[in-house]
Parts: structure tokens; C-alpha cells; sequence
């Protein structure tokens, strides 16, 4: 078993980055309170901080049976530790608490006697001096806590998710609870739910604006069921559900950017700094698992880490008003969501894992697929189906010289890309799929940026323009 | 072992106070929005939810090593699910999370167009009339968003520790932790850390207010991991954390009620009902867990429900401003504590467990000892102290006819008790202290709010007043 203490250099280099980014937070609090600053010196202390918990706490889960053994490895008789997505999910819950006070911290000076002081009695010239017009903003603190609430919620039922495995049918509706107090809080703050109609459909609907009303959460509430089931099933080989969440975040990040760095000030821009506040730390933790979780393998993720990583994303594009960008994001999610359903609801018999096969002979994957038995055929039209699948190169199959189907490959785009790309080693399956995450993402932005104007009138639609 | 589904007349009373509750809750919705009986009504839906979730899940608990056995009963081979406190958290969070728009109700109403709806344009007219200058109180959102955050932390850490069997002097801080998300709220939101000073240090300090300044944060720190802390050392027998959480919850709504049922409206109201709407349902999870946690106990606790109660009852009274009530209300736990630091602190050895002794001969239980070997006699100066508390009937003594200490009662409340009244059974134990719980916390209500005008000029000293 490898080791669960930090070498001298993980010791140095973590503790050198813990500082430098501490000395830069209290700087930030003591100055100006940049809190962009303020959230990056806050991500690397929170990268530090789980970097080495995920060390440390291994042999501490593996005792409470949070474990399991890598399948896809030559030598996979020991057992590494389970769930260590939820060392992330708690290190990030504290980092985004502490950080709190930092983007209301210009608030608070202005809007009270200074350092959080309100019990003073101010004077009447100094509030018509208009000083005292600049309100605290506490609907947006709101929202940040509501977000908090949310991850925290998705996090909690993911632990319990992991402790208790709970059965897929069940399971698939836990996220729907975490969207609660998001939904909550959405009805008391935004009470937005009207959505821009593309440009053909307004002759017929009579205006721009279209009111889906209750439906609105109806349409939230399936998206945070989704956003997290479908990073969940994207899963099966190390270091997969890591990396895609990295990748979506950084072009989140991307895209909050692109709104920051414009040359006027964008009326969204309070939307993509909270953003930004949420994705930073939320980066942070993520590549200190992913170091640990890359092939080989020394921990796995857990269903926690699936959950809160659709969580963070939800929460992000929901409180800042672009949801349908972040599904332009999730394009290999949703094919795979949409390629795996007919084993998920049962049209073809589901193995419990399908992740790919390992051969251990060559050390590389291969699809792993479903056998048909010779009196278990599939029925005539799912058998059509298949064949036609299989024409368009969307599915491996195998015939017996009757004409009798033997066996399909498991629907998930793992396997669907080592039949297109060829057996592989675990890493490069990850690798390739990771940039292919990032060239449909960047593709995604662009359509969304560029090609956005052909249906929309107007590209970034800000909701107070409709008010 | 004991059936694990619910009985015809179990499932029929669930069903019916279940179906009555979301009757009232559907009406108090419709109608003017009265949240008080939201809060009741929810805190029935939480009671059946969680009486029925604790009976189903036993098996799953059991299953996933959460189990424990009663080491004071007859026939104790067979386990029974620990840390069913964990599912009383979380129905409680999800409760008190369905119910965040209904005190807002009314405030919804009022400041918006109506159904939540704020994208629709006003006439100016309208908003001369006065109707909008009734604001949005997201204040009080936030408060109650902060307090919701903090339980959940709790939660989450209560969990990680019935789950790791974390060590006693990390877990400890555990608590610290949780309390961070209220300290930052308070920070923001209401940054009042001065203090009122009894009338005979008014003189000498020369004001009426004191500041603590940043000493009032580490006083709300510390209060944060007393309180949970005292109610997890105050255990060891069938049902007792869950009926002295019960009874200080009580009486925390009787205080409450003291406010509310006053003929002129008392200028603390406001904090009072926020109180009882995070103290109902915390009422109506502890009911059903303490239906399966009294003697003979079905469930066990954790100490994530230790903790849990502890940090509602925190939350209420920081956010409340009445944590000086809450310390009245905590008397049996605080000497419980005090009596414990010699064994908690190691100036006397302290056993794995220091439960009482449960004879199963007579069936009763004893006080539990600490045996001292011969050549392994406490400190000349610990002998002492021991010697003068058995003198004061403050400890069971054993001593040869050397005039050495053979043994001495294990130091709790617990062991204390069973001294002074005799061996007796646990459930007659059980009852006994939450007796003696309720009555000296009537009394510290009585000293509150009668004897106080002797140290303070005025009773229910409330904050705006000082600003």
C-alpha cells in the first residue's frame, strides 16, 4: 500500500503555497477588499488543505469501510479509499463560509460606522450627505447563502448516498431535494420565471418575453436532477469524473471572463463574479483530487464528488441567470445520458457496472459489453434497433453465423469511444476524452457568443432590461 | 429482533397527522400566510416523516455498520442502528427549508406584485402610496439562511464523526467549525458584540454598555462548542440526550411564549418567532426519535444528534440575543461538565466508557468506578480532594481497611445521581433527571425574568434600544 504521508517536497511546496495565499488574504482584508483576489488566495489555501486531508484521512476510510478495489488494474487485491470527493466537498463548504464577509466586505464599511459597527448613532446631515444610500445588499447575500445551502444539501444526501447505496431508482431523485432551498430562494429573491423567446417563435407568441411561470421550477428542478446524475454516470475509469468537472469549470470561468474583461461595465458582471466566487475554491479542491484520483488510481471519488461537482455548476448557472449556457457545456454528458437510457429504464438488460472491460493481458480497455444468449434474443424491434445502431458506428456488435446477435457493448460513451478509437490504456482513454470535453465546451461558448444572435435578438439579455 | 415495519395503527396515525398537517399547511398558504402554524403544521409532517424514516432505514444502518450494542440490558448480543439522529437532522433541515417563504409570505405580497412575481412594471402613483416602502426583509432572510447553514454543518461533521470515531480531543472543535457560518452572519448582519453590564459594575466602568468587541466572537465560539459538547457528555443511558434536548426545547418556547402572549407587542417579538420556527420542528424530530431511543431503546442516538440539538438551540439564542437564557436553561449540563473535567482533563483516569453499571443480576443499575490498584494510588494532593468531595456526598468512595483507595464513582451526573438515590432502573433513571432537568430550568426562567431587575435596570434589554 502506498504511503498516506506527505513527502518533503508535497510538505514544502503545500505549506509555502498555504502561506503565500494567507499573507495575500489578510492583505486583501486589510485594503481595499479586492474579493476576486481575495477568492483565489482562498482557492489555493483550500487546494492545500485538501490536498493533504486526502493523504492523511486514507487509512481513516478505509477503516469505516469506504473502500473498494480497482477493477481495471493487473494487481487489484488491495483496497483503496472510498468517497474522498466528500474531503472536497467539506474543505470547499468551509473555504466558500470563510469567504463570505469578503465580496460584502466594501458593503459593510460603506453602509455602516465602519468594521461591521451599526450600533452607532449616526448623524442626520451625514445620511443626507447620501453616504447611507448605498444599502447593504442582502438579497445577494442571500443567494450566496442559499447556494451554500444547496451544496451543503447535495453533499450531505451524497454522503449518504455513498454510505448507504442507495438503489439507482431512489437515488436518481436525491438531487431534486438539494435543489430546494436554491428553488426557495429563487421564489423569494428572483421570482424571474419568464424566458426569452427565440426570434421565429415571437410573431406567433405575440411578444419577446414568455411566461413559464410555476413551470420555471418545474425546469430548475429537473436541471439540478440532471446537472449531477449526469456527471455520475460519465464515470468508470480513474480520474474521468475529475477531469470533466475541471474542464466545465474552467470554461465557466472562461466565460465569466469574457464578461469581466470587457472594456464598459456589462450589467451582468455581479452575476459572474459570484460565479467566479463559487468556481475558484471549487477548482481548487478539484485538482488536488484529481492528483490523487489521475491513473493510477490512489483514491476514488465517490458519488459525493459526482453530486456536488453538478451541484456547484447548477447552482453557478441558476443565481447567475445562464443555464442554457451551462448546458451548452454538458453536450457529452447529455449524449451519454441520452445514449445510456435504454439500459438505464431497462429496454436492454444493465449489468451493474458497465465500465469498460480491462484486459489484463494487454493492460488496455476494451468496451465491455452485453452477452445475448442464443434463446434470450432481443425482441424483433429492439433487434432492428441495434442493427441500426450498429450501421451508423454507434454501437459494437456481434453476430453468430445464423445472423444471431451475441453481444452489444454497454451504452456509455467510454465504450462507445474505445470501439471508434481502439483498445487503449486507461489514461489515454481519459486524456482523450477530457480534450474532447474541452473542444465541444469551447465550441459550445462559441456558439452561444457568436451564432446566438440568429435566434436572439440581443446576445447577454440582462433580466432587468424586462423589468 | 424487533420488526422494522410499522404497525396498521402506527401507519394509520402517521397517515392521518401527516394528512391533517399538509391540510392546514395548504390553507396557511393560501390564505393570509400565518407562519406560526406553517411551523406547527410542518413540524407534524417532520414528526411522521422522521418516526417512519427511523423505523425503515434501521436495517440499512445496520447494514452499513452504524450499530451498536445496549451494554445495560439482560440480553445484549444483538445490535441495534446507531446514529438515528442523523435522520432527524436532516428531515428537521429539509423542514425548516420547505418552510423559508412563509414568515416571508406576507413580505412577498406586499413588496412585490403579487404570487412573487416582481417583473411587472408599477405606476409611480402606486408606489407613492406607500405600498412598496414596506421592504423585503432580507435581513432576517439571511439570519435565518445562516442558522440553517450552521445546523447543517453540524450535521455534517456529527456525521463524519459517528462515521471515523474521531478521537475526543480533536472532536471537541468539531462544533468550532459549525459555528463559523453564524459568526460571519452576525458579522455582517448585526455586528453588535457590546454587552449590557450588571448595575454594580456600571460605576466602576462607568457605562451601561460594554464592548467586547472581537471577545464577543470568541464567546459566541465558545458557547457554540459548549453547547452540543455538554449534551453529548450527558448521556450514556436510553433516552436521556434525547429528553433533556426535549425539555430545554420546551422550555426555550416557553420563554418564547412569555413574549408572544404579552398584551402590548413586545419589541422583541420578531426574534422570538424566528426561535420557535427553528424549535417546533426540532420538537417533532425529537419526539419520534425519543419514542424509539426510551428504555428499552430501539435506535441509539449518535453523537450527531447530540450535536445537532446543542447547535439548534446555539443558533437560536445567538441569532435570538438571548444566549444568557439558554446558559440558565443548561445548569444540569454545565455541572455535568464541570464535575467531568478531572476525568476529561486526565488528572484521574478516565475509562473508555464511564456509563453506569447495569447489575444484571438485580437488573438495576450502579453507579460505574474507577478501581485503584494498590500501587497505583492518586496523588497525595488528588487523594485529598478526592477524600473532601466524598465528604460532601459528591462522589461514591471505597476505601480497605488500610485506609487506601480501593475505588470512586466515574465522574458524571449520571454515576452522581445513582449515589445519592440508590440503584434503580435505567428508564427510572432516565426520568428522574429530565425531571430534575425541568425543574431547575423553570427555575433559571423564574431567576430571569424576576430576579434579573436585581443585577440589570431593565428586563428584556433589547437591541435597538443601544443603537
Amino acid at each position: 500500500m502506498p504511503s498516506t504521508d506527505l513527502s518533503r517536497t508535497e510538505t514544502l511546496y503545500l505549506t509555502g503555497l498555504a502561506l503565500v495565499c494567507v499573507a495575500v488574504l489578510v492583505r486583501t482584508f486589510e485594503g481595499e477588499g479586492e474579493p476576486l483576489i481575495a477568492s483565489l488566495a482562498l482557492s489555493g489555501v483550500a487546494f492545500a488543505a485538501s490536498y493533504a486531508m486526502i493523504r492523511w484521512l486514507g487509512p481513516t476510510f478505509i477503516k469505516a469501510g469506504l473502500k473498494g478495489r480497482d477493477l481495471s488494474k493487473v494487481n487489484n487485491s488491495h483496497y483503496i479509499p472510498e468517497c474522498m470527493g466528500g474531503i472536497c466537498a467539506i474543505v470547499y463548504l468551509l473555504t466558500i463560509i470563510v469567504f463570505i464577509p469578503f465580496p460584502f466586505f466594501k458593503d459593510i464599511v460603506v453602509a455602516t460606522s465602519g468594521g461591521g459597527n451599526r450600533d452607532v448613532v449616526m448623524n442626520v446631515e451625514f445620511v443626507q450627505q447620501g453616504r447611507l444610500l448605498h444599502k447593504f445588499p442582502h438579497s445577494k447575500l442571500a443567494s450566496y447563502l442559499s447556494a451554500i445551502i444547496s451544496i451543503q444539501s447535495i453533499t450531505l444526501l451524497g454522503i449518504g448516498d455513498d454510505l448507504f447505496d442507495i438503489r439507482w431508482r431512489h437515488k436518481f431523485f436525491i438531487p431534486a431535494f438539494a435543489s430546494i432551498p436554491l428553488l426557495v430562494i429563487y421564489f423569494i429573491d428572483f421570482g424571474v420565471t419568464s424566458i426569452v423567446l427565440p426570434t421565429f417563435l415571437q410573431p406567433y407568441v405575440g411578444r419577446e418575453l414568455f411566461d413559464l411561470g410555476i413551470l420555471y421550477y418545474g425546469y430548475m428542478s429537473a436541471f439540478s436532477i440532471f446537472s449531477p446524475n449526469s456527471i455520475n454516470i460519465f464515470a468508470g475509469i480513474n480520474g474521468i469524473e475529475v477531469s470533466q468537472s475541471i474542464v466545465i469549470a474552467l470554461l465557466l470561468v472562461f466565460n465569466d471572463a469574457l464578461y469581466l474583461l470587457t472594456p464598459y461595465p456589462h450589467p451582468a458582471t455581479d452575476s459572474h463574479l459570484f460565479s467566479l466566487y463559487l468556481l475558484l475554491p471549487f477548482l481548487g479542491v478539484s485538482f488536488a483530487l484529481l492528483i490523487h484520483n489521475w491513473y493510477p488510481a490512489r483514491v476514488f471519488v465517490g458519488d459525493t464528488y459526482c453530486y456536488f461537482a453538478g451541484m456547484v455548476f447548477v447552482v453557478v448557472s441558476i443565481l447567475g441567470h445562464f443555464s442554457k449556457t451551462l448546458i451548452l457545456l454538458l453536450i457529452p454528458q447529455i449524449f451519454n445520458f441520452v445514449y445510456s437510457t435504454p439500459q438505464l429504464f431497462g429496454l436492454i438488460p444493465c449489468p451493474r457496472h458497465r465500465l469498460p472491460h480491462f484486459n489484463a493481458r494487454t493492460g488496455l480497455l476494451e468496451p465491455s459489453v452485453t452477452k445475448w444468449e442464443k434463446d434470450k434474443q432481443p425482441r424483433s424491434v429492439v433487434a432492428k434497433a441495434l442493427r441500426l445502431l450498429a450501421q451508423f458506428k454507434l454501437l459494437q456488435l456481434k453476430e453468430d453465423e445464423q445472423g444471431l446477435i451475441t453481444e452489444t457493448s454497454n451504452f456509455t460513451i467510454l465504450n462507445l469511444w474505445l470501439f471508434w478509437r481502439g483498445p487503449m490504456r486507461e489514461d489515454r482513454l481519459a486524456t482523450e476524452l477530457t480534450a474532447m470535453q474541452t473542444v465541444l465546451g469551447l465550441f459550445g461558448l462559441f456558439v452561444r457568443h457568436r451564432l446566438a444572435l440568429l435566434i436572439f435578438r440581443e446576445d447577454n439579455w440582462n433580466i432587468r432590461s424586462a423589468v
